[in-house]
C-alpha cells in the first residue's frame, strides 16, 4: 500500500527560559510528502504551548491534552485523527521529553515511579468511560504494584523481547531474503515478520522459504498493510495458514472494527490471531477493537496516538481485556519512543511477557542522540533522561527542509 | 464543543485550457483556524490534478479517486480521514463541478441521467465489498429506474423537504429563541432542531419552550454535537424524552460505532432515533454504523466525505439497509452542495421521502453565485450547470487570506 516510502519527520523543539537551557524534543514521522502538512498543523497548535509553564502543563496534564485535542476551531479538522492528531502527538511527545529531562529520568522510569493517581490524571477519559473509568484505571495500577521492583530489575538485566521486520519487506529478491534471514538468526532473533498481500503465489513462496529457514519452533508473523477487503483477507490467510503465522497484521482498513472482528472470528480456528493498531487513530477505535474482540494483539504507536497520555489509556484498556500489547516500531525514531511505553507496560500494567514483543526495524537510529540498544534480540531500557526523541544536531541540520545540505543537493539535482 | 466557530473555507479553482474558459470550483469549510492546514494538504494533492485531462479523469473516476486517496506517501497522514480527506473533498468537488458544467447540467441532473454502470464506475468499493459489491450497487440503481421521471417532476414542482437549525443554537437567550421560532413558523417551517448537551436544566427549559411554540404535531430534533460519553447520552436523553424528539444527533464521538449502537438500543423504546454523520470520516465508518444498527438517520456531508464519489457509495449502502439519509448542511456552502446529492438520492436511489429531510441553515448564501432557493420549507432543484460551488468573485476577493480587504482590516486592527 505504501509503495514509495521516503521517511520524513515533523520535529518539534520546545525551548525554555530556565537556566539549565532544558529543551524538549518531539517527533512524528510520515512516509515523505505530507510532513509539510503536519508541520502546518503543529504551527496551528503552537499557541497552546508558547509561553506556558511546564509545571502548569503537567500539573493539569489531562486539561492540557483536552485543550489541544478539543480546540474549538481545530477540532473540526480532526477530531483526534489524521494530520491534526499526528501534530498533537509531536507536540505532546516534546512535552513528555521535557518533563522527563526535568525530572532527570528516562521516560519509562518517570512513569514507573509515578503514583497511580498522578498517572491517571494525565489521561482524558472522554469517550471511553463505558469501558474504563478513572477509578478502574487507578485500581488496575494499584493491583500491579505487586512485584514491580522485581520486574524493573528483570528489564534492566534482560530487556524487553523484540521481533524483527527488517528481513522480509515486499520486493526483496529471494537471495536478499535468505541472506537477511540467516544474518538475523545468527544475531539471535527468534521472531520474524514477513510482508504479504500483493501476490498470493509470491507470498506462498516467500513464507515457505522463511519458515524453512527459521524452522517450526520460531515465530512467524505476517503483515498485509491494509491490502484486503474482509472476505479477501479470510480467503488469502486461509491459504497461508500452513506456514503457521502467529498473527496477520492490518488485514484491512484500520477503521474497520467490525471487519477485523469478522476476520478474527474466521481465522481463530486456524490458530491465526489478528493484530492491528499502527494506523488506528485514537483510543475510541482501540476501545471498540477490544469490545468487539476484533484483535488478539494490540499495536500501539507513539507518534499516531496523542502521545503518552492517550497510550496510557490504551495500555490500561488492553490490560482490562487481557490483550497483549505489541507496539509498532520503525519509521523515524519510533523504536526509540515505544520502548519506553512497553517497558513501563511490563513493569506497571501488564506484569507479563506472555505473547508479548516489541517490533524492531534496523534503520535511522544513527540520527538519534540516544539510540536504542538491542541486546540478544531485546530492547535494553534507556538510561538517559528524557523520551529518547532528541536527534543529533548535525543530522537535523543536514536534513532540514529545504535548506539542509541533503535537500539542497537533491533539489539542485532536480533542477528546482 | 465548537464554541467559537468563525467559518472559513479552502476554495479550489480548477482552470482549463479549453476555449470556453470553463472552470471547476470546489470547497471544504472549517470553523476558522485549520483552513490553512487543509490548503496545505490541497497543495500536496495538486500534482495528481495539474495538467490532467478532464475526460481521462472522469473516464476512470474510480481510478482517479483511488489515486488521490491512496497516494503512497500521503496515505500515511490519513488514510481517508481528517485534513487530507477534507482536501480530497475540495479537489473532487471541483472536478464534479467542472464535469457538470461541461455537460451543461446541474450536478443532480448529471447524476440522474447517468446510467447505473457509469455511476458505479465512479465509486471505490475498497473496504465495503462485505456489505455492497459493484453488482449489488448496479442492481439497486436499476430497480430504482421505475418512476424516476415522475420523481424528477415532483422535485421540480415541489422541491425536497428541509428542516431548520437556525432557531435554536446554544447560547441564544430565550427571547431570541422565541422570536426566531415564531418567524420560522410564519415562513412555513415544520421541522426544527435544537442544540442540547451543555446544561440539562437549560435544555429542559429550552426544549419545553420550543415544543410549546411548535405544538405536538411538528417535528423536533436534538443535536448534542458529541458532548457525551455513552452512558451519559442515554441518561441525558431519557430526561429529554418528554419533548418527543425524532432524533438525537451526534450523541457521542463520531468514531464510536459501538457506542452509537448502544445508545440506539437504549433510546429506541423511548421513540428516539440516533442520527449522525457530519463528522464520520469515510464510507468504512458509515458501513459499520449500518451493520451495527447504530443509527436511524444517516447524515452525509459533501465536504467531509470524498465528494460525490464516496457519497454515492454511502447513499447506496443506506438504501440497502433501508435507512433514510438526511444530509448535514450549514457551514460555508454546504446547503448549496448537499441539495444536489439528496435530490439525486430521491429520484434515483431511495425513491422515498418517508422520514427524510435535508438540513437548512440560513447563512452565507449571499457569497454564492448560485445560492440555494428555498420555497415553502423545501429545497428547489438548482437549474444552473455545475455543483453550485462557485462563489461570487467579489466575495472571494474580499475574504481571501491574508490579502483580502476583510482580512487586512482585521489584521490591522489586531496590530499584525
Amino acid at each position: 500500500m505504501h509503495t514509495d516510502p521516503d521517511y520524513s519527520a515533523a520535529y518539534v523543539v520546545l525551548e525554555t527560559d530556565v537556566e539549565d537551557g532544558l529543551k524538549g524534543y518531539g517527533i512524528t514521522f510520515t512516509l515523505g510528502r505530507g510532513t509539510e502538512v503536519v508541520v502546518c498543523a503543529v504551527n496551528a497548535l503552537a499557541p497552546h504551548v508558547l509561553n506556558k509553564d511546564l509545571g502548569d502543563i503537567v500539573g493539569d496534564f489531562r486539561g492540557f491534552y483536552r485543550q489541544l485535542t478539543s480546540d474549538g476551531q481545530l477540532r473540526w479538522i480532526g477530531p483526534e485523527k489524521g494530520v491534526v492528531h499526528l501534530a498533537t502527538a509531536a507536540v505532546l511527545n516534546a512535552v513528555w521529553d521535557l518533563w522527563a529531562k526535568q525530572e532527570g529520568k528516562p521516560l519509562w522510569k518517570l512513569l514507573v515511579d509515578m503514583d497511580p493517581q498522578t498517572l491517571v490524571s494525565c489521561i482524558d477519559f472522554r469517550y471511553i468511560t463505558d469501558v474504563l473509568t478513572e477509578e478502574e484505571a487507578c485500581e488496575i495500577l494499584r493491583q500491579s504494584q505487586v512485584g514491580k521492583k522485581e520486574r524493573e530489575e528483570q528489564m534492566l538485566a534482560h530487556g524487553y523481547p523484540a521481533y524483527t521486520t527488517s528481513c522480509a519487506w515486499l520486493g526483496y529478491p529471494d537471495a536478499t531474503l535468505k541472506q537477511l534471514c540467516s544474518e538475523a538468526l545468527k544475531d539471535g532473533w527468534t521472531r520474524f515478520k514477513v510482508k504479504v498481500g500483493a501476490d498470493l503465489q509470491d507470498d506462498i513462496r516467500r513464507c515457505r522459504l522463511i519458515r524453512n529457514m527459521i524452522g517450526p519452533e520460531k515465530t512467524l508473523m505476517m503483515d498485509a498493510n491494509q491490502r484486503w477487503d474482509v472476505p479477501e483477507a479470510v480467503e488469502w490467510m486461509t491459504k497461508l495458514a500452513e506456514f503457521k503465522p502467529l498473527w496477520i497484521e492490518e488485514p484491512t482498513s484500520p477503521d474497520d472494527i467490525l471487519g477485523h472482528a469478522a476476520i478474527s472470528k474466521a481465522l481463530a480456528p486456524l490458530g491465526i490471531g489478528v493484530a492491528t493498531g499502527e494506523q488506528c487513530h485514537n483510543r475510541v477505535i482501540f476501545k471498540q477493537l477490544l469490545q468487539a474482540k476484533a484483535l488478539k494483539f494490540l499495536q500501539i504507536d507513539s507518534c499516531r496516538l496523542g502521545s503518552v497520555n492517550e497510550n496510557l489509556s490504551v495500555l490500561l484498556m488492553a490490560k482490562k481485556f487481557d490483550i497483549p500489547v505489541c507496539p509498532h516500531a520503525g519509521g523515524v525514531g519510533l523504536c526509540e519512543l515505544v520502548q519506553h511505553l512497553i517497558i513501563f507496560d511490563f513493569i506497571s500494567v501488564s506484569a507479563s511477557l506472555q505473547d508479548r514483543m516489541c517490533e524492531y526495524v534496523d534503520h535511522l537510529h544513527e540520527h538519534f542522540k540516544y539510540p536504542v540498544l538491542i541486546r540478544e534480540a531485546s530492547y535494553m531500557p534507556p538510561k538517559d533522561a528524557g523520551y529518547s526523541t532528541e536527534m543529533k544536531e548535525d543530522s537535523v541540520k543536514r536534513h532540514r527542509y529545504p535548506d539542509g545540505e541533503v535537500w539542497k543537493k537533491l533539489l539542485t539535482a532536480q533542477g528546482n
